[in-house]
């Protein structure tokens, strides 16, 4: 048996990393900048603790383009590296840098978080460099030293005149990667990635007014005034906001603040959020943020993937999909959380402890947040309701511990506008909506116009009626079923009214059972039985001739199916329809009577036309012909 | 100056390979799979060429799981491994094993594609395991070596009494990924990356019917017949198809072969795809594939994702995106080429001058099949094109040389059922719908019942009505109207026909002008004039008393607007319509004659309200007292 190490041959690191490590050369840059502001990082802590006995002031981090040499360079004023530490940390490929401070450190910076996570960073600049080089003076009275590699394991290290503290390196953009020499491309990279890392990053000048020039007016002799042209001066391009509003304490912002916010993270974006949550927590895990409730709309597809993960203020994804439960991700914002593992599966996340307590605490810190807007201000939470019920709905619906949350603040609105909590419902038409086998009915409509006809007749009962129609209500009302007592969901045009809510009240028909039989025979040969059943009601004799009705059960099944889930195959089931007849009404007391048998078929016909009509069933050349005719009997 | 070599320190390698290498630990079975089919692929070319003097045989890859001692194997029958060899391939983490054999074979092996693209491979077996064995014996006549690295760089090699050539990973599988010692993920996993690779791979075994033996059937005294059980028998169970259908000759396979095939791809759809593009180019880049047209819905959304990338029969993705033009997304099937670069970013794929050329071989392989699919059978043709019309047309709009070559295939469906190509539409009505500017007028709809008394006045003049209903078609007329001449395209209830295609002929009004000026001002008094302008035209007095039209441009842009693009803004404007009164329509005359105000008030109402019923405009309450006045006039 033979003992011995692995031997990692050299030649073939730089392939490894050029092909494998990263499945888009971009991200080159976010790790340089990340190296830069680490090392400025610490140089505060260092000065902070005493360490460093130097003037720590303003640092910048600069980005440069040299289009005409190729070159891009990247410039901090961090703490820089003497020649013995470039021997260490760059020749070495050890990517141990950052873990060395860490433990020297480590009972001084617990809480700094000061650690870029993006260790491997330096070795990215291969990506898209033939060439590299960094030039480096230390914050210790050392000189300054001048490194390069051409990508190759060899290098060569120098002396520098370098004065400045700091590090620059600079990348000899290779054939093929031209882009990175774009001011375009460069701009668009340190927004999607640097946005808010929290050095400033200097991108080219820009010209302002100068603040301390105010421009004179002088009047001619005509008395005309005329102003001097305001100076201007060249400042620094600042592309970042090194504090952005996340990182802030709660108390020490305005309502303003976070529209602000908003605006600095979706600049195309043109509404203004309804209502925000500051995630502020640090054990057991570390996490901030703020999330924002935008207006959403009854689409459940289009509007993922808006909340921005970031690690220390530096952007990692828009894809949180795995740490916020699904139906959060609808909403917008910014998480950021050193302690989400990353270059991990996404199933293996979701199993991940630490991840799993981050989404429980927010779902937790939503429902707070929602129940107290609901509290403190119920008439704006009412307004808001529509624009926020998709989610809250969708929460209830996967996520059992918010279910029981909800219930203190999930609203059901009437047709009339008036807004119930489930508990409040309860207690509003217990009295009255309530069955003769104890069954308490909710009645509600899916849409005030298409549904009208049904909801009048119900609100001549002084019934309520929700207006419940977001996509996934049917799978919500289901959920209710089982969940609460004795209660059960019917839409208005799913029965007569009398039937809906039944009661022990016997209504008395006008018709004798010869006549009921005789109007019953007379129906069936005249509608067509593949479409109707027919339905012989005693009712109000002011309620509608004919009525058609769609059973609750049928087509609550196939709703669901559309939305996924239900019972398998209801959704190819064909349409059932009743054709509830009035017995009471007039119109059938004279259908019956009517001497002609033509003129009976006529008067059925028009009838029925009219009930279709009111269900939305009556189109096409069936439309045509019946507004004809309705045009002769005009005339 | 001093000069001197990058010094990789072995301690590092391991946790980068764990750590940032790949995102997704499963991906190890993949590579070490890939590995196997590789050394079993050398030694079949070695045997071919006559390099290897041994019986190369049927070989097998066998995937076994040890549960209880935690360990999961992965057996090869291929070229194996002698003691030389794991020190050069193993020892040395070189990645260069499959680049060494390639140099040393390449001309012999250039259209073999034996490579692996994974050289990593191996490694990864690190991202699950603490310790990883080879045991492995060469075809060469050697002893058989045993390797073990607990991933440190340490490792152990021995000799090793394994008799049979191939060799055998052995993975001490982790804590934390004991999910990989599961009979359903592992099988999982070999489904969804190696369901079609060259090499049979066996895991686990199954009981099927003897195949050698034939029940006996015996009769008892009474006459009935018993048979005997069949005999069972355990054999390997294959879980991959090591000929799948693309990598075979066209001529090779019949319609029922690709079905096949299809169902292989996707055992949960039901429905059978309409018709198969069988891709098959070796120059100037290598493809190999089958591409479906299924069933599609109008939902350009939903429907991506389902096309998958191979290489070499190892699956990669089933993101296409950037590799084939975005229309042929909602395409399913299977595409596999060496010559797509992996590990690089969507933008640049695009920007890929092969990834350009595959793409628009792709392109017009699609065209050419769709062309000659009309050609040969246009019958069955036409009854597809409902279900393939939006792939055709989104083609039509994004690529410009797909519209080109579309012209002699993309097809103009009548309400009728007829289907024209644009050059017969042409013909057909050029006679008839030629205005009096010499512009051709296309007259269609969009839904056949809700538009169906404007088909019919259009159908009165002999006019064909094209019905386009799929959501980008108004893009598509904007490109039609722009690159034909002198055509243009208007929806049935754009305007009164007569107006839609103005000819010479002028209509004689039975109203005087006297007439017409009390009567457009008794209409504007009573109509309501925030919603619909009224325009009086000579009609035929047969044609509807009153008709609402919406005029075509801006209609059209709203649509655009919903599906992207448009003129910008648009999307928000108003509803506006015309209220079109036909003054040659007796009950217009009965208007104007009636004698009291109130009765001609009731009057317009009412056919105010059919128009309106027509056009789909009546709703809610004002549909619900529609619906009463009209019980009431049947009384």
């Amino acid at each position: 048996m033979t003992k011995g190490n692995i031997n990692v041959s050299v030649e073939n690191i730089f392939p490894l990393i050029k092909k494998f490590l990263y499945s888009d050369h971009e991200i080159f840059l976010r790790e340089l900048i990340s190296n830069a502001t680490d090392a400025t990082m610490k140089l505060k802590h260092l000065t902070n603790i005493g360490e460093a006995k130097v003037e720590y002031g303003n640092p910048k981090i600069e980005v440069k383009i040299d289009k005409d040499a190729k070159k891009l360079h990247i410039i901090d004023q961090g703490l820089g590296m003497t020649t013995e530490e470039v021997e260490k940390y760059i020749n070495e490929v050890a990517f141990s840098g950052a873990e060395e401070f860490l433990d020297k450190y480590k009972d001084k910076v617990d809480d700094a978080g000061i650690i870029g996570h993006f260790g491997l960073g330096f070795y990215s600049a291969f990506m898209v460099a033939d060439k590299v080089e960094i030039i480096t003076k230390s914050f210790k009275d050392e000189p300054a030293a001048h490194w390069t590699c051409d990508g190759s394991p060899e290098f060569t290290l120098e002396a520098s005149d370098k004065t400045e503290r700091g590090t620059e390196i600079i990348l000899h953009i290779s054939e093929g990667e031209e882009e990175f020499l774009e001011e375009g491309r460069i701009r668009e990279l340190l927004t999607k990635y640097n946005k808010f890392m929290p050095i400033p990053i200097k991108f080219g000048t820009k010209e302002i007014n100068d603040p301390d020039f105010t421009p004179k007016t002088t009047k001619d002799k005509d008395g005309k005034e005329t102003t001097e042209p305001h100076k201007q001066i060249t400042v620094d391009n600042i592309i970042n906001n090194p504090n952005p509003a996340w990182t802030k304490q709660p108390a020490d912002l305005e309502d303003q603040d976070y529209k602000d916010f908003y605006r600095e993270l979706y600049p195309m974006q043109f509404e203004e959020p309804l209502f925000n949550i500051h995630l502020n927590v640090d054990y057991p895990f570390n996490l901030t943020g703020i999330l924002y409730f935008p207006k959403m709309t009854n689409d459940l597809n289009i509007q993922k993937d808006k909340i921005q993960l970031y690690q220390n203020q530096v952007f990692v994804t828009d894809n949180v999909e795995g740490i916020v439960p699904e139906f959060l991700t609808m909403l917008r914002g910014v998480i950021d959380s050193p302690d989400i593992p990353l270059n991990v599966s996404r199933s293996y996340l979701q199993a991940d402890g630490a991840v799993k307590k981050i989404s429980s605490y927010i779902t937790r810190k939503i429902a707070d947040k929602l129940k107290s807007l609901f509290n403190n201000n119920r008439e704006d939470f009412e307004k808001k309701w529509n624009d926020i019920k998709i989610v809250i709905e969708y929460g209830m619906l996967s996520e059992e511990k918010f279910f029981e949350k909800a219930d203190a603040f999930a609203l059901y609105p009437t047709v009339d506008g008036k807004y119930y909590t489930f508990e409040e419902l309860t207690n509003a038409i217990k009295a009255k909506q309530t069955d003769k086998d104890d069954k308490m009915v909710i009645l509600y409509a899916s849409n005030k116009d298409e549904q009208h006809s049904y909801i009048e007749a119900a609100k001549d009962k002084n019934y309520e009626v929700l207006l419940l129609d977001s996509p996934i209500v049917s799978h919500l009302m289901q959920k209710l079923e089982t969940t609460k007592e004795n209660i059960s969901f019917a839409r208005v045009d799913a029965d007569h009214i009398d039937n809906l809510i039944k009661k022990d009240d016997t209504k008395i028909s006008k018709l004798s059972e010869e006549e009921k039989t005789k109007l019953d025979e007379l129906l069936k040969e005249v509608v067509p039985s593949e479409k109707f059943m027919v339905q012989l009601e005693a009712m109000d004799s002011n309620a509608a001739p004919f009525m058609i009705t769609q059973p609750e059960f049928m087509r609550r099944m196939k709703e669901m199916q559309q939305t996924g889930g239900g019972m398998f195959g209801m959704g190819n089931m064909p349409e059932m329809y009743n054709l509830v007849v009035n017995t009471n009404h007039e119109l059938v007391n004279d259908i019956l009577n009517t001497k002609t048998r033509k003129k009976q078929e006529r008067l059925i016909n028009q009838s029925l036309d009219l009930a279709r009509l009111s269900q939305g069933l009556l189109k096409g050349e069936e439309l045509t012909n019946f507004i004809k005719r309705s045009y002769d009997m005009i005339k």
